[in-house]
């Protein structure tokens, strides 16, 4: 048998680390979770700048091992994803109620420079459609891109150029932090809301109307459409209608056999090139069919002296560049790293930031708009086999082949297949299956995307998006303001102590009350903690005195806090007094490294006495027996040293115990 | 010898709790921590109405028990705290810029409604200097006191109300929570800084000045001072000096022999009185020692139809109204909650709250301004040896007897007593070792505190308020998204398992990685704690590449993990699919309620395996361990069941060892 029940494990009580170690340290995880210098670790220079250089611009790191294997598979993509390309460049840059070759522009830049600075292997660049439309409400507050379509068009470039500085500056300075607080509720909630206005705007293609509200929310675009009954254009709806079956059928074939992908990724093209041969050969205009208009022939025009910063309209450009890069980056992040995980690649979220943001600063200086990497052409991307960023590079050159030649062409695109286009890609973005599975599991997800939904529906995409993050950060702040403590008891033939309401098999200890604090120890929760520790005294007394039995000790586990700030502090000491001054004892059981720091600085260690500091609950509850009936002992004169264990033994079952039970 | 390595406890796969009962929980545990109507259960219907009027209007709980014996402490101590409240209430009526015996009405009315509503037994209620300075910087923004008295008078009074209103209001609705988000360091650096400030300001009485700023800055304080040296008055610096000595005298007589706690609590009394007789002797004005001027008889006149709301100045009221009332409550709470705790008593914070909102909305119907419980009142009352709130209404008799007929003569007190009474009060306000050992314990805590101070010095009191509170939030949401994983390594002989950075003596278990994820796993953690995963992940596979040894489990220990929403459980598929393609095994251990309900509603654990959930890490690193022995003994075609227990026994050590190496 044991000779003594302090069969204790040292605590560690090792001075606390330099402000500027812990700094450090927490400078590291905060903004560094990813550690990217560790791979220059142990180089020489030269090899150390060589590595600086790949990191930085990714295409360094590939390019010299490419071959014409490779280029083979990212030819294919690149031209299926050019073909995807052209009819959403123009689609979105209707969204966004700039000129349709925008779009095109759009495509040929940026995808140039994220080639040199993204480290997506599957990323396709272009333009997205609920950012294309944020971006159009919020300048036409300030502008209206009819009446003054010059003005207008300066300041998208300026918003552009805005996000791109935005983008740039949150990944040098490490802040990717910023975008994790969208979270994935948020945006089910989002583009399930963006998608159904956009999808309601369409019938304006539909049903080829001229005139339109500029408002994003669902009451003034279904008054839109129905005020104008009669000039609906039934010819204009037939072709839609017809135009967006087929597009969904193609849709349909992917779902069900993958290997036909590319049926769904050229059918927006097919769509168009039929569109435009339709239009052409029954003179659609006459009957009610409205094409795209006249497009130039050219490459991007420079823009960089269109930028306009004039103090009038700086907060809305200012808004509308963070905002919009904020969603921007949300999605081009979140898809290139989904993509990565399927081939078991990493993606560095600061570096694809910086990449957005150069891609966005060169494409505002290039008459090109805001431009991410979207879903819907990414995926297709990924099933065309690309192999690396050379894809977009190829994509770039078909359009640049198509802005010097073909543009001309696209001039006859009818604006009801633009339409359908649109509305098939934003059907799919709908997900009323997340949105059912977010009702089942987390009731206040669930609220927080009906928010985004329902403000991006009927108030405004950025107010909605407001709600929900702020909601999202209500709820982060509940969470700290109340953190689970539980009772502890005792797992049969076991060393473990788990909560009784969750195991209500687990069983109190005599004479010992066992808490477990939650997480943090801050301002804000220590008044909850204090009130919820002393009820659970109380309670415990009131029980313990009707089984006349003594509450000896109170052991507090701190297994599970963190951190603790200085109220948090505080309130320990308070509690301390309060169960003191009930001729209670207090322990406390495996405090973490930066509380057992602070809880030393602060002499709460010391008053509560180190042999009181225990590695476990397992040990606490060992020793605290053994003081209470060593005491028992000297209180009867007269006990054995076998008798005295007998409690200690219950409470530590010996392992050939646990053996016996569990044959 | 046990005949199988799998000694598992069971985990508690119960059906999740409904919806109606976890919201039920969770608003429980939210709103009515302190669970209040826990004396109502098991009572019949007229006790429990008895017992609610009682909960409701504390006065009926003590007044039946009243006797004389607790009355003589009662007088002696409402007699002590009058003869401090009139001193006082003409001072920070001053520093209000409301006419003086707004601070003698102010300690009648206020008193009697907390006697009966409020549940602490040592608070003395009356004015406070901070909230005073705030109340007059807020509404001067809007309405100058010198140039349209009565307005200004007006919006004091409407702002008190909407005061008690809103105090109340958190009252009813239990929103005590949003106090909890004032920390220890914000209030003691806003002290500070007040007391900075109004210490400053005194030098306008000090020194004999008539003109002075409005605004509560240094450098505008200071300017005001030496802009006017031609105007200072030696006299009255003399006299101020003067007093100031014996006041600090006596604080520091109670310091050092707190037996003799009266003398400094009738100072101010007696320093007003020295000051009047003083000034009526030596014809004080012709010296240029200014007096308070004019104070009418009678008691408080009705100020209900003075209340002004209109929308010009509604703003300004509300916002001091809110700011004011925050301030307000923390102070009186926190003060009220400490002396209970000496005494051993219980004090319910929102039920405070609603005393101090009806004793607001009262007073400022009756012609008084904002009062709250402030510390030197309630320290002196507390050791006048108060026994009950009756003390509150002796006061408020003897300043009734005052109003009615001594106020008169209190027309003659010279501002530089009160100027001087003042300073006194805040010298002791400005806490520089608390500073000192919030720089020494936290560092996050000291920028909080410093915020406070050097906004409420250089700025203005509401922003330095305002910019501590946001600092603390950032705090708290950095803390959210930053939770602190380690890797857990076994402590020798024992079955614990601890982070291996602060106990670096414990040891990894071959083939299996235990990593302790932090709480909560939020959208705002998710992809830090996928990229921390992964980055452990691959740092072990290095060491154990170099060991010849197999990484063949990954075992989750969620037992410090308390929530977990959506994106969070999205993130633990997709670490878990991350693991799995490296061909790992992914297990979890000891998953606590609300986690364990998501987890199953979302089948993460139907997708890892019930058998691969374990009650404690003990437990899974023991069944982990014997999975992989007994595939090596598979591979070996040859192993003895002894063997393959070796390892399984160095994980899990029989007790006879721990009791030989702790004899």
């Amino acid at each position: 048998m044991r000779s003594s029940g302090k069969s204790v494990h040292k605590v560690q009580f090792s001075p606390p680390r330099s402000f500027a170690t812990s700094l450090k340290a927490d400078l590291k995880e905060t903004f560094f979770p990813d550690d990217p210098f560790r791979q220059f670790k142990d180089e020489s220079p030269l090899r150390r700048t060589k590595k600086a250089i790949q990191y930085f611009l990714p295409i360094f790191e590939w390019l010299p091992k490419y071959n014409l294997r490779l280029l083979r598979y990212d030819v294919l993509s690149g031209i299926t994803i050019a073909s995807l390309a052209i009819p959403q460049g123009i689609s979105y840059a209707k969204l966004a109620n700039v000129p349709p070759i925008l779009g095109l522009y759009s495509s040929f830049v940026p995808p140039l420079i994220y080639a040199v600075f993204g480290s997506s292997k599957d990323l396709a660049v272009g333009t997205v459609a609920a950012a294309s439309l944020l971006l159009a409400s919020i300048i036409e507050e300030q502008v209206s891109a009819d009446d003054n379509p010059t003005l207008y068009l300066h300041l998208i470039f300026t918003a552009t150029f805005v996000t791109g500085v935005f983008q740039a500056a949150l990944g040098f300075l490490r802040l990717g932090i910023l975008v994790d607080f969208l979270s994935h509720s948020t945006i089910v909630g989002f583009m399930g809301g963006t998608a159904t206005i956009i999808s309601l705007q369409q019938l304006k293609g539909m049903l080829g109307l001229s005139h339109f509200t500029t408002k994003t929310d669902v009451v003034s675009v279904m008054r839109s459409v129905f005020s104008q009954t009669s000039e609906w254009r039934w010819e204009s709806a037939v072709v839609g209608i017809c135009f967006l079956v087929f597009l969904l059928v193609t849709k349909q074939i992917r779902k069900t056999r993958p290997g036909l992908f590319w049926v769904s990724a050229i059918a927006p093209m097919v769509t168009v090139v039929i569109g435009i041969l339709f239009a052409y050969l029954v003179h659609g205009e006459k009957h009610g069919i409205r094409i795209v208009g006249h497009l130039n022939r050219g490459i991007n025009p420079l823009s960089i002296k269109d930028l306009n910063f004039e103090s009038k309209y700086l907060p809305a450009t200012i808004k509308a560049g963070i905002i919009t890069g904020i969603l921007a980056l949300a999605e081009g992040i979140a898809i290139g790293r989904s993509f990565a995980i399927m081939k078991n690649e990493q993606i560095d979220g600061n570096k694809e930031m910086i990449a957005f943001g150069m891609m966005n600063i060169v494409g505002s200086f290039t008459s090109c708009y805001l431009t991410t990497g979207p879903f819907s052409k990414t995926a297709v991307n990924y099933n065309a086999g690309c192999k690396t960023a050379m894809s977009n590079i190829v994509m770039a050159i078909c359009l640049m082949f198509t802005l010097l030649f073909l543009a001309p062409l696209f001039s006859y695109t009818p604006l009801v297949a633009l339409s359908a286009i649109i509305m098939s890609a934003m059907l799919g973005l709908i997900e009323y299956e997340k949105v059912y599975h977010l009702f089942k599991v987390d009731k206040f997800d669930f609220c927080i995307c009906m928010a985004a939904f329902l403000g991006v529906v009927f108030l405004s995409m950025d107010v909605g998006l407001m709600m929900s993050v702020g909601l999202a950060i209500v709820r982060a702040l509940l969470y700290i303001a109340r953190p689970t403590n539980s009772k502890l008891g005792k797992i049969p033939i076991s060393t473990m102590y788990r909560d009784v309401e969750q195991y209500p098999g687990a069983a109190g200890v005599p004479g010992i009350l066992i808490l477990q604090l939650g997480s943090p120890i801050y301002f804000a929760t220590s008044t909850y903690i204090r009130e919820r520790i002393s009820r659970w005294i109380e309670d415990d007394l009131r029980i313990r005195n009707s089984n006349s039995d003594d509450l000896e000790h109170v052991i507090l586990d701190l297994g599970g806090v963190t951190s603790i700030d200085m109220t948090g502090i505080e309130t320990l000491f308070e509690v301390k007094r309060n169960i003191e001054r009930r001729g209670i004892k207090v322990a406390i059981a495996n405090p973490r490294t930066e509380v057992m720091e602070k809880l030393m600085l602060s002499n709460f260690i010391d008053s509560i006495g180190k042999e009181f500091v225990f590695l476990g609950t397992e040990d606490a509850v060992e020793t605290c027996g053994f003081m209470l009936n060593e005491a028992k002992q000297t209180n009867s004169l007269g006990g054995h040293m076998d008798t005295a264990f007998i409690t200690d033994d219950s409470v530590r079952p010996s392992c050939q115990t646990v053996n016996e039970d569990n044959p």
